[in-house]
C-alpha cells in the first residue's frame, strides 16, 4: 500500500496527553496550501476544535497549509477557555512552520470535558513542527487513535487527467470503542489536482454512502470530522467529468474501505452486516428504514447471538416512520431467503443455512419492499458483552 | 389492592400454547357491553389481531363485551391465515358467551411467524368460557405474560360523580424481557361510567406521557397495545370537568405505575431513570431530547456502569435533531449538578456523589435547556449484560 503521496508531509510524536507512550499529536503538513473539503458532525454540541475548523474553512475559501490534530483529549464541553486554547494550537502550530494560522484546521478526540493540557501542547508542536518527517504516514495514523484495536489506513490509485493520482486516507474510532471518547475522525490526502467546488460536492457525496450510511450506536458525536485535501502536486490536467466520475468512484471507494475498518476495529465487533434495502419508492425512505433495522438493539442482539430471527428485522423495518406494506416484504440472509410477502417461507432447513450466513464477519440482510426502485445501504454491526463491558467499564 | 372491579368478570387457563404449564389463555368478560378505547402500536407491520380490534372497534362503536388474549404466540407475519385465525377467536368466543361477535376484541403475544394453534385455542375458548371465573383477576394478569419476571398490576379508587370507582389494570413485558416476542399488552377495566370521547381522550393523553414515553430498546411491536374498559356498573352521576379530571390523573397515574413495573419487570434491569427536560421552547422539543438520551445505547451502558458520564448524556441530547444551545445546558444527576452552562462544574466529591445516585434503583438525568418553559419526560434503564445475554440468545 502507498504510504506517500506527493505535496505531503506527516509527523507525530508523544506529547503526553495519553497516559501510555503512545504518540498522541499529529500533524499534516501541505508544502504548498491544499484544496480542502470537510463535513463535519451534525450533533449541535459541537466541539471548539470543530468550531475553529469550521470557521476557518469558510473563511480561508478551503485552502489549508496544515493541520494538528491531537488525541486523548476532545477538548468538547470546555467553553471559551477550549475554543482559545484551540485557536492557539492553530497559532503555534502555523508559527512553528512559518504559514498563515488562518490556514491551519486543528482537530481533537478524546475525553470529554476537560481542559487541554495545553504546555504539554505547545512542546508537542515544536517538536512535530521541526521534525516534520518523523513517523510518517502510519505515525500519523497511529497518533489519531483512542482506544482503537490498530491503525485504519487505505490507499487507491486512478488514472486522470493524464496521470497516475493517489488518495491516501487514515481514520479512527466509532462510538463502539470509545463512546465518549470523541468518535470519528477521517483524513483523506490526495496529490490530484482538483477544484474546491468538485472535491466538495465529491465528498459530500461519497460520505452519504458511507460514514453517514454505518451505525455501531446510532450517536454522532461532538468532534465528528471527515476531511479531504487535495495537493495538485500529481501534476494532471483539468478533470474531465469521465474523470471526475473516476476520481469520485476512487475516493468513495476508499472511505468505504475507511468505514469497514472503522466498524471492524472495534472491540466487541464480530460481524458488519451490510443491510440493504431494495425496492423502496425513494432513496430516502430506503436509507431511512436501513437506519431503523441497522439501528435496532433486537436486530443487533440477533447479529450478535447469530439468530436469524427475521421477524426482529421485519419489525424494526416498521419502526421507521416510513409507510410500507408488510404484505410486500421480501428478506434474505445474503442469498437465502425467510421472508417472502410478508410471511415466513424457511424451513427449518433454511433456517440453519441463514444461521450459517450469520457465522460470517461480513454478510447483507436484504429487505426488498416491492414497491418501487430506489435503494439503500446502512452498515450495522453486533451488539455484544464487549460492547456493555467496554462502555458500562469505561472511565470509571 | 383491589382484584374486583364492578361489572367485570375474568377467566385462564392453559390451552396448550406455552409449553410450560402456565396460563396462555385469558379472557375478560363485561356483563353488558362496556365503553372501550384503545392505543395500538405505531409499527406499519401490524400483528392480525390489532388489524382485527383496530376495525372492530371503529365499527361497534367502542362497545365490548369481551376480549380474548393469548400469550406464546404473536399471530404477526402470518398473512391471511392469521387474520382468519384472528376473527375464528373472537367468533368462538362470541359463540360461548351468547354474544355479538363484533363486539369481542383479540390481542395476541408471543413468537412472531408461527401460525396460532387453533385446535387447542378453541378448547381453551371453551374452557374458560363456560367457566368465567377460574383464576379471577390474577390469573388473566399471568395468562397474558410472556418471559416476564413475574406478574404486573396496579389499581386506583377515585371518588367522582358521587361514587368511589376503581380502575384495575395489567400489563406485560417490555422489549427487553421479550424482544420478539411482541411487547406491550396493557388492560384497565373500570367501573365509572364515562362517555366514550372523554374515555378516549383520557387515554390518549396519558399513555403520550407515560406508555409511549419509555423505551427500553427504542423499537414499538408489531402487537402493542393498551385497552380500557369502562363498566359504568359503579353508578355515578355523569362527570363533571372537575371529576373528569380527577379520573383522568387517576387513569395516568395507573399507567404510569404499570409502565414503571413494567421497566423494572425486565430482566437486566437494575435502573429505572427518568429523563426529565425542561426550559426548553416547546413540550415536542423536550421530548424528542428526553427520547434520545433515553435511548442512547453509551446512556444506557453508562447507567448500567454506574457511571456519572454527563458527556455522553450531552453528547446524546445535541444528537436529538433538535436546535438547542449547548453554552447554556445545565444536568443534574437527582440533586447533583455536574454541568453547569454547558461546563463542567463538577469536582471529583460530586461526582463521587452522582455515582452514589446511580446506585439507586430509581433516580432522575434532569437537563435544563435555558431556552423556555416547556418540559418533557421520559423513562430510561440500564443496557446491561443480561440484555444481551437474554437477546442473543432468545429463541435459539
Amino acid at each position: 500500500m502507498a504510504k506517500r503521496v506527493k505535496g505531503f508531509r506527516f509527523a507525530s510524536t508523544h506529547a503526553g496527553i495519553k497516559r501510555d507512550e503512545q504518540p498522541d499529536l499529529g500533524l499534516i503538513v501541505a508544502e504548498a496550501p491544499a484544496t480542502a473539503a470537510a463535513v463535519f458532525t451534525r450533533n449541535r454540541v459541537v466541539a471548539a476544535p470543530v468550531r475553529l475548523s469550521r470557521t476557518t474553512l469558510r473563511r480561508n475559501q478551503g485552502k489549508v497549509s496544515a493541520v494538528v490534530v491531537n488525541s486523548g483529549n476532545a477538548n468538547a464541553c470546555t467553553g471559551a477557555a477550549g475554543l482559545a486554547d484551540a485557536r492557539l494550537m492553530a497559532a503555534l502550530t502555523a508559527e512553528e512552520l512559518g504559514v498563515n494560522k488562518r490556514n491551519v484546521l486543528v482537530a481533537s478526540t478524546g475525553v470529554i470535558g476537560e481542559r487541554l493540557p495545553m504546555e504539554a501542547i505547545e512542546l508537542g508542536i515544536e517538536e512535530v513542527a521541526r521534525r516534520p518527517l518523523v513517523g510518517g504516514f502510519d505515525g500519523f495514523a497511529d497518533s489519531i487513535l483512542t482506544t482503537d484495536a490498530g491503525r485504519k489506513v487505505a490507499a487507491r490509485k486512478v488514472d486522470v487527467g493524464g496521470q497516475r493520482v493517489t488518495l491516501l486516507g487514515c481514520t479512527k474510532g466509532a462510538g463502539m470503542i470509545a463512546p465518549n471518547m470523541a468518535t470519528t475522525l477521517s483524513f483523506v490526502m490526495t496529490d490530484a489536482r482538483v477544484g474546491r467546488a468538485a472535491l466538495d460536492r465529491s465528498l459530500h457525496g461519497s460520505v452519504t454512502r458511507t460514514y453517514n450510511a454505518i451505525t455501531v450506536d446510532g450517536d454522532t458525536s461532538t468532534n465528528d470530522m471527515v476531511l479531504v485535501l487535495a495537493s495538485g502536486a500529481a501534476g494532471n490536467r483539468a478533470l474531465s467529468s469521465k474523470d471526475q466520475r473516476l476520481f469520485d468512484r476512487a475516493l468513495e471507494d476508499l472511505l468505504d474501505e475507511l468505514a469497514h475498518k472503522l466498524m471492524h476495529g472495534g472491540e466487541g465487533v464480530h460481524h458488519v452486516v451490510a443491510v440493504e434495502v431494495t425496492g423502496a419508492k425513494s432513496e430516502r425512505a430506503a436509507q431511512r428504514i436501513a437506519r431503523a433495522v441497522a439501528n435496532s438493539p433486537l436486530v443487533k442482539t440477533a447479529i450478535a447471538g447469530g439468530d436469524p430471527n427475521w421477524g426482529r428485522v421485519i419489525s424494526a423495518a416498521g419502526n421507521a416512520g416510513v409507510p410500507l406494506n408488510p404484505d410486500r416484504l421480501d428478506l434474505w440472509f445474503d442469498n437465502v431467503q425467510l421472508v417472502a410477502s410478508g410471511e415466513r417461507v424457511a424451513d427449518s432447513a433454511a433456517e440453519k443455512r441463514a444461521a450459517g450466513v450469520m457465522k460470517r464477519p461480513n454478510y447483507a440482510l436484504r429487505l426488498d419492499l416491492n414497491a418501487g426502485i430506489a435503494r439503500g445501504r446502512y452498515l450495522a454491526c453486533d451488539l455484544s458483552h464487549e460492547y456493555v463491558t467496554i462502555n458500562a467499564d469505561y472511565r470509571t
